[in-house]
């Protein structure tokens, strides 16, 4: 059975022009790099609270996404609000994760402090904040490749992320 | 003077059968090892996030328990509610401690990733959630037990908690 | 154009007399010993909730104050509040920011595990919690210093907080 993830790209400028948008196609790369029977379902929308809590919300409630990862918004700029459109949607904080994510950046970059992303689990769905740059979002991507098909089984105890092995 | 420590070990399963819980005992076994004056109460309850609430507060309550420390509930399943059962009646998170038990469990394992515990203080109780495994307890243990004199003579300035040493 | 960082000294015994207050003066010289036009303003108070709100509030409302770093109260103590005073007046949190401070803490002394501090962004003011002693703030400030010009210009575009050059 094929596990959705949905990738959703969150920033002004890309939502203007979606060609500007490297770091959703990077992410849906990688996770077809990675896992056999991934879908994807994809989005881009602007910096905007109420239409990235939507769009999460209809990803939530459909059964076949297991993991949704956000990138952008992460910030400390004024517009930078996905961290605060997730938080609501969360049944569960999954603190040691984001944990993770954040100790990998901070490897790459001290600037890595000014990132705000949350995970956490929404009914059976994982959800997970990433920043907007492609290297981060390759970063980021590499901090839970491995811990994500554990992560989903635990969710959802009858699926199976079968991951990809490479030569 | 007594502390009181309380050991709650949260799983369905040793609910059910009380003699599959290893973790319980172990953390007894380290507490005892570890302080002179301590005293322990415990208890094991299914998944259910009223249940461990109920007992959490009954604990918190009680003026001789400064500790409490559970054990289970707090991965990526359906059922685990233990921080979610937790959070509601800490008055205080305890962050920079959390995060010392997260770091201790991520050199031993990177599926420590998927634990999602949390450590507060409840009226003046020091609460700490462990993972269920007996090797996490133990882990998450040795991370905290030079700083739990520390910690509970900050919460409650009448009391200590007498260190046992060793040869 | 100046930057006005607020400086918080929140501490009983300092309440009672400022001439014991060493953090705060520390973190004006700090301050002023990295910024080329940064100016202060200086508060000391005791370890009342509703104080520091207050005082909290009405630096955040002031259109000039971009950075605010409140020095104690973030410990384990009843009368440690700085922390549940600060948070209610978070828009947004920044949890790897004040990651990056604790590691730089946990680095110097394991007791930093019992430090409670937060990070976030108010209206567009960054509110930074370093704990009491004059050690630790130095040690958070320094974790920090290179990072708050770029995390004061995403947070509000139109200013530049001047780092200055050393020989
Ligand atoms: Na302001």
């Amino acid at each position: 059975n094929p596990i959705t993830f949905g990738v959703l790209t969150v920033s002004d400028s890309c939502f203007q022009d979606p060609a500007k948008d490297k770091s959703g196609p990077r992410l849906v790369a990688l996770i077809r790099d990675s896992f056999d029977n991934a879908q994807v379902v994809i989005s881009v929308l602007p910096d905007e609270r109420d239409l990235i809590q939507r769009e999460l919300r209809k990803w939530i409630d459909r059964s076949d996404v297991g993991i949704i990862i956000t990138t952008g918004g992460t910030g400390f700029a004024p517009r930078d609000v996905t961290p605060e459109a997730t938080k609501p949607l969360l049944d569960k904080e999954c603190n040691q994760l984001s944990l993770v994510i954040a100790l990998a950046s901070l490897q790459k970059t001290k600037y890595a402090a000014l990132s705000r992303g949350l995970c956490g689990i929404a009914d059976n769905t994982l959800v997970l904040n990433f920043p907007g740059s492609e290297k981060a979002v390759a970063e980021c991507f590499e901090a839970v490749r491995d811990l994500l098909p554990h992560a989903l089984h635990l969710i959802r105890d009858n699926v199976a992320l079968v991951q990809r092995t490479h030569a």
